[in-house]
């Protein structure tokens, strides 16, 4: 029987149910243990993936073709919508059509939000959303879901805070709905001018009744997850404004003795200064293991996009 | 027995005689029957294709990575000639001498007229011109010539409008060649100052009596082809000039209304604003069909080249 | 029985022993049969290398890629740093740590010296030194050993001129080392201002009591190996020392008739000016088979890295 995600695409963690997400997570583990037995399988040996990615990433790319070739899988594409048809004025209507006669699945990131459905919309073949500006990064969103089930044994009925630029970061987005759908409380903790979009915030009060705001760390002591962000330089109209934020929204040892033990400090990285590298040793810090996962559930999400074609 | 291209390289499209055009195509046909099945195959397992594109492209690139991923092929290369040691001064001959020992077959596209050609002569292994300036394009004119046949039926007698920049259109270039040497009607439609070059009109028109010139768009309502090519802004001194052209340079329904019920439009892509896109619905649009067929092409060329080795 | 390099990082030359640097030159030999039989094997099926080029390279990562392909294992990666985290403020240790999450070995070229020995501290798995700035650039210096050994026949008791810019080559740093391990005589020629730095020919002539310095390109005429390498323009605060030097260190058929009449010419390249084209059909010029060799030489490292794994 073909899986949940069969040949569909996947552009914003909304395209998924409750039961979907369970479905990627259990063919997530089973992904893991491929990949920490070292080996590579033949499950996508027929297929071919597209990376089309228009702006710059390391993590998301990289784990992405890792995770096909683990499967066996082909891999085309550019890092860099400077090497393409785009500077000729192409459009990325006509750039999907043409490239999904090329290959079985494309992975796209866009500056642009709305790139990615619109990508879909021309598609032949299933599209997955690799971050589109502010918008989606649904694999994100799972691959954190996935480590939260990993480490705290659960996906409900955590108090989470999420922390640094709720506006901007589209990992944010995609993971507060997949949280609340769960049954999570989450605070997003941020300055003023960085806090959760109202359109966000709304619905999550509305419809699970569990978001709330803040704008002081301290409201993360409790936390059984705090998820850290960037909070870029860029944002900020004046420099001193930068470094305030800078100082109030940064874990260290210090911060860590003060709050619950068992907290898990995670962040879909690069990180700057929001964490200081001596978190990297204690025991909550599990960022760089969230990192690697990026493998084994992007492996999860292609073969069950893939595997039952024909 | 190997085939007609074993060993060789493939520089212009003149390199080849009919006969071996006609083996091309045939051989194509079986690999696009690998495509629809969504297989790969082993028949290029042992083999190595360095793609070295020294200009950008989306298309070209990629069609052959996936053509050569789809053959158990695998692939190397640059999409950008800055990440080379170009940019340290070494001459193209040197930098084939050298990535000749790395791979099996180069596929190489250059800005510069010629560039393909002095690239075969260093190569100790076959070379495939993926277009060199505003010289040759011969795997484009190949993936041109398997379109015709498959919607046509056939590839002679056949009224083909070739439309938009002809002067700096090396697919038109290498098309109209092969279009001629089958026996067609070509009319070149284009401004002025964008005509096809007196070289190659004075060659078509002397070899094969064929070729005609005109600067309206009216002459391709008979045609059995329209073979519509992009138009640079860039290439026009004034841009009043431009805005004129890209007007009387562009089909829409409107135009199709008033044409030969059974004509195909055809584009190399990418395209601007010379193809309403409310022409994509049309039986008459072939283009993307078009843009397809360049993985099947360019794995029968890769095939005939490479299988026999040893 | 696992190889001596078995799960080690390769970040300077002087990381391997005499024995070990034997080792793998045993190696690269069955790996050239590979080549030499134009075969891809499957000995690396399960294993990714990551090519994390910082700095731009053609021969170096494509011969790495080649050599990964040619072994069966899978390749990700960037050619350009400008496509990556780095940019939005990344530290490389955190790069390395997620990128190690991802593939089995890691291959590094970055334009700051010392940074292959940080990324091998952060990896969990074994990292390759591709080059870093004026550093070490050991398996350059490897094939470089393995083309001495098959042209010359044996690796000492030879007289060695190197020749060009000895202050910022890497690939002279890493192989002069190499070379006076297993007993040669060494000749450093270079104008005064790009001579090979005193710390590492003082411990040279201490060591091994064989190195000497010269300015003139003379002092090559009795060598059995000549090693050339390029003198960047860039080098030079005045254009008219360039001029003259561009002149006095240049290898050509007039200098040959003159020299040693088995001696070999080498280059890690690219060349620019300072071996005439007219030497490349001579019998005393080695410097593509050297390039060449790039393959057979990185197959049997990575081989010996990764096999015995599990």
């Amino acid at each position: 029987m073909a899986s949940a995600l069969f040949d569909r695409d996947l552009v914003a963690i909304g395209d998924l149910s409750k039961k979907d997400i369970g479905e990627v997570l259990e063919h997530a583990s089973k992904m893991l243990s491929i990949v920490e037995q070292g080996r590579r399988v033949d499950y996508l040996e027929n297929e071919i993936m597209a990376t089309l990615f228009f702006e710059p990433s390391t993590r998301t790319r990289l784990s992405f073709e890792s995770a096909m070739q683990r499967l066996g899988g082909g891999v085309i594409g550019f890092a860099d919508a400077g090497t393409t048809s785009t500077k000729k004025g192409e459009s990325l209507a006509d750039t999907i059509e043409v490239v999904s006669s090329y290959a079985d699945v494309i992975v796209i990131r866009h500056s642009t939000e709305g790139a990615a459905r619109e990508a879909a919309e021309h598609s032949k073949i299933p599209v997955i959303n690799a971050g589109d500006g502010v918008g989606q990064h649904p694999t994100q969103a799972l691959l954190d879901l996935f480590t939260i089930k990993k480490e705290k044994g659960r996906l409900d009925k955590l108090r989470i805070a999420m922390v640094g630029d709720m506006k901007n970061g589209r990992t944010v987005h995609s993971l507060s709905e997949a949280l609340s759908l769960f049954g999570n409380e989450i605070t997003f903790i941020a300055p003023e001018e960085l806090q959760i979009p109202d359109s966000i915030y709304g619905r999550l009060s509305r419809e699970y009744g569990s978001a709330q705001k803040s704008e002081s760390l301290e409201k993360a002591r409790d936390a059984d997850v705090i998820y850290m962000t960037r909070i870029q330089q860029e944002r900020f109209a004046k420099p001193e404004d930068y470094k305030r934020f800078e100082h109030s929204f940064r874990i260290d040892r210090k911060f860590l003795e003060g709050a619950n033990n068992d907290v898990i400090i995670m962040h879909p990285l690069p990180r700057v200064m929001e964490i200081s590298p001596e978190v990297d040793k204690m025991k909550n810090s599990v960022y760089f293991k969230q990192a690697s996962y990026g493998v084994p559930v992007r492996m999860a999400i292609l073969d069950m996009m893939l595997t039952g074609k024909k």
